[in-house]
């Protein structure tokens, strides 16, 4: 069962709720964290919490008693029983009862400690589809609960499609959960933070890019450079380093995982160790 | 106290709680309404809960058995202590635990009963001010929690601004919870529905108009028409007609409260009882 602390214990996530008067609820109030636990041990948890407190700043939220408290937290969770050993820990703070006009005086908080949906090794091998949406991400840099306008474009279809991709105006944000790469003749191209979410394993692959020699270039890639694409993948917490292999209907490069993305993954996964704690 | 009505029955507001694992807390997967009371009686409640299931229909929220239950659910509960004989009925459908990619196949949902914040009568004789927020709305006619996008503009900041407006790309569609109304030369402009949210109010004013001998035009007015604008309003559940004199910096008109939205008010109250079952 998983584990949840809130009003100061922990629970079996079972028992955990929120009061229905909380602006989480009634106006999409909230602001969340998603950090890996692989053997027992936090990635990056330093770049999450830091992220964290800039989302709750932007959200009007008044997290600042909140904040010192979560490593504790977080630490003393992650080694209970009923924690998973490889899982994800996802702290909430939410706008509470009160909408001071987009400033949320009283927060609430919780943190759940739970398993992991990995990605299948299905779709690593044969690549991830993404769906188009054609909407602007509205303040990227703030991640909120506010997931529903990135979800209608799937509308439970085709199970096999991963999630959206934040396309506006011809140009290529983000995926819904994911930061997004197109590899052309040796470059890698990825959308400029604050344009996107600034993706805790966006910055480590990037780290691990330029250190092995690879050319980055942080700028929008447009629509129809997929045509003419290498190669394309995904970062993500979750997904770790992902191949995207169509986009709608449109097949990338030769339509499987490609080298860059194959070698990425290595270099993460041989590397992790920097950022565990 | 306000009441509320989950899991099968009547409880105090304050014993209502939803699971930190359903969706609405953690994708802002959940849509609702929110219907006025007059004097123990529910204004307009057919067109509220018609509005309501294609709101779930969009949001991928399997809603079927639950909207026929929810007509008995209301006229009960308003006739009910703690409910109050001038407040509103909010309904909340939530994506429950289960997201299926989009699809959303054992929601939850609750009705809570309470007061409401009327518009207070210093901002009705002043007019009100909207701050602008320069991003399209995402799938209007999808009545969402999710809001923070709109409370973000405002962020805390002046108490006496209103709510914020949309103004994507030099158009302006709508406000936070509130359609827009901009007034010239005797014709009454406003955004066509499916561009933003088909307003209750919005439906029923436009029908007042067109019966009292206004020209009304359906297409977003111009930001550039805001400084020629001979007055502006807004319509909506709980703030009815309100005139609007600021938008951001710039004054409309006289900066003062127009005759307009005075003459549509007064046929909305003298109207009432049309829409009152």
């Amino acid at each position: 069962m998983p584990l949840c602390y809130i009003n100061g214990k922990y629970a079996p996530i079972s028992e955990c709720q929120l009061p229905v008067t909380d602006m989480a609820i009634q106006r999409g109030a909230a602001v969340f964290e998603a950090a890996r636990i692989y053997d027992g041990r936090l990635f990056a948890l330093d770049m999450h919490l830091e992220r964290f407190a800039e989302s709750a700043r932007l959200a009007g939220i008044a997290a600042d008693k909140i904040i010192p408290l979560l490593p504790d937290i977080i630490k003393t969770g992650v080694g209970m029983d009923g924690c998973p050993s490889d899982g994800l820990v996802r702290p909430y703070i939410t706008g509470g009862d009160i909408n001071d006009k987009g400033f949320f005086p009283e927060p609430r908080f919780f943190v759940l400690f739970g398993g992991i949906n990995k990605t299948p090794e299905e779709e690593r091998r044969r690549g991830a589809t993404l769906v188009p949406n054609r909407m602007e991400r509205p303040f990227p840099l703030c991640k909120s609960v506010n997931y529903l306008f990135a979800l209608i474009p799937l509308g439970g279809g085709d199970k096999e499609n991963h999630e959206s991709l934040y396309m506006p105006g011809g140009e290529i944000t983000e995926a819904m959960t994911n930061n997004f790469f197109l590899c052309k003749d040796g470059r890698i191209i990825t959308a400029p933070t604050g344009r996107v979410l600034d993706g805790v394993t966006r910055n480590v692959v990037l780290t691990l890019a330029r250190e092995n020699g690879f050319t980055v270039e942080e700028r929008c890639p447009r629509e129809e450079e997929l045509a003419v694409a290498d190669e394309a993948f995904i970062t993500g917490t979750v997904n770790e380093v992902l191949s995207v292999v169509r986009v709608g209907g449109l097949t990338i490069g030769s339509g499987r995982p490609g080298p860059v993305a194959a070698h990425l993954y290595r270099l993460f996964l041989s590397n992790m160790e920097r950022w565990l704690s």
